[in-house]
């Protein structure tokens, strides 16, 4: 387990400066600065209103040793962007059901959470920047093929209908969780179960 | 037709200034503003960068016009959103199926996919802003009551399950639609025919 914490200002030889056991000092203090700008995006602050200040000031700090490490703005956040992804989930491939629920509930944990905020806090600049952009569909293709792929398992056994609009039954699955997440401010469906309720009302349809 | 003209903020002569039939010139003025304001928005930029002399150059108004209504750029964004309104649409209650389908229908045409693109670029402000938050609760929960009494009459009439759970129900309906919407860089599911294969799926439920 590792964490974030940066103490004090890093001085230019940091950079070299193993402690001990454990990842160099170095990525350590980049990790400081991609959480910092988490915390920032998370906080309500878009993209737009971000200053490299304001980051090394929450990362603890200095601009210069940001500015070793990144250009400029942008290349921080699409670095930050890349940082989210994190381990690809792997279903256990017994159940479509059971592997769409652990997807489902993945997508709903704490990490996630932030995530949703921090990308509705990133959205003006995704819809605004090609690149942001690109680099966030590589961020959530991976994930979104995962979850196709259980789904093309389950036409093939049979679990699923023969004739399922793959695409579709990905947006009826990522669609209402996105929504809860990203516009968390409601929650409109209380979280316990959620994914299970989910899952289950959509294979089962809503019609009598 | 009414629009949501601001009274209270309006100059004295500009109201009394009607150019022969038709709203006030003043209402006029105003919307040239609001579209303004969203024209930014749908283009990416998030609210902080939004200024009233970007507003204003591109409403092709003086700054002093916009402070004459609004006394700083929050004011005016929140009457931005108000007016993002419109008219509550009104299901012919005849059967549940085509009522979902016209809901849905009405939150994928043009105007509201130029308003998803809005609300992506305000979504910072609306995590970070509880009075804008509340004001756009104020906009959209209305909607979802339309929604949500479709889905009602649906349980009694039985053409919906009676153990529907109409709060998950409402966020499978909207939830895929705003995700379209909202992240439309990639329209997952062509447009054509959305609504109804989406209220078909739903209704039916993906498993075999």
């Amino acid at each position: 387990m590792t964490t974030a914490s940066v103490d004090g200002r890093i001085e230019p030889a940091a950079d070299q400066d193993r402690k001990g056991p454990g990842r160099p000092r170095s990525a350590r203090v980049d990790e400081a600065i991609v959480e910092a700008v988490f915390d920032l995006l998370s906080a309500g602050q878009s993209a737009d209103a971000i200053s490299i200040e304001a980051v090394a000031a929450k990362a603890g700090v200095g601009k210069a040793t940001i500015y070793r490490r990144w250009p400029n703005k942008e290349a921080l956040l699409i670095d930050a962007v890349t940082m989210m992804k994190g381990q690809l989930p792997e279903p256990r491939g017994e159940s479509v059901r059971e592997d769409l629920v652990m997807l489902v509930s993945g997508m709903g944990n704490k990490r996630m959470e932030r995530y949703g905020r921090v990308t509705a806090c990133l959205l003006p600049e995704l819809v605004k920047s090609e690149e942001m952009h690109r680099v966030y569909q590589g961020v959530i293709e991976p994930r979104r093929d995962v979850m196709r792929q259980v789904l093309r398992r389950g036409v093939e056994t049979g679990e699923l209908r023969a004739d399922l609009d793959v695409e579709l039954a990905l947006l009826m699955l990522s669609g209402p969780n996105i929504v809860q997440n990203m516009l968390n401010w409601n929650p409109m469906v209380p979280e316990e179960r959620f994914a299970e309720k989910l899952v289950d009302a959509v294979l089962r349809g809503l019609a009598a």
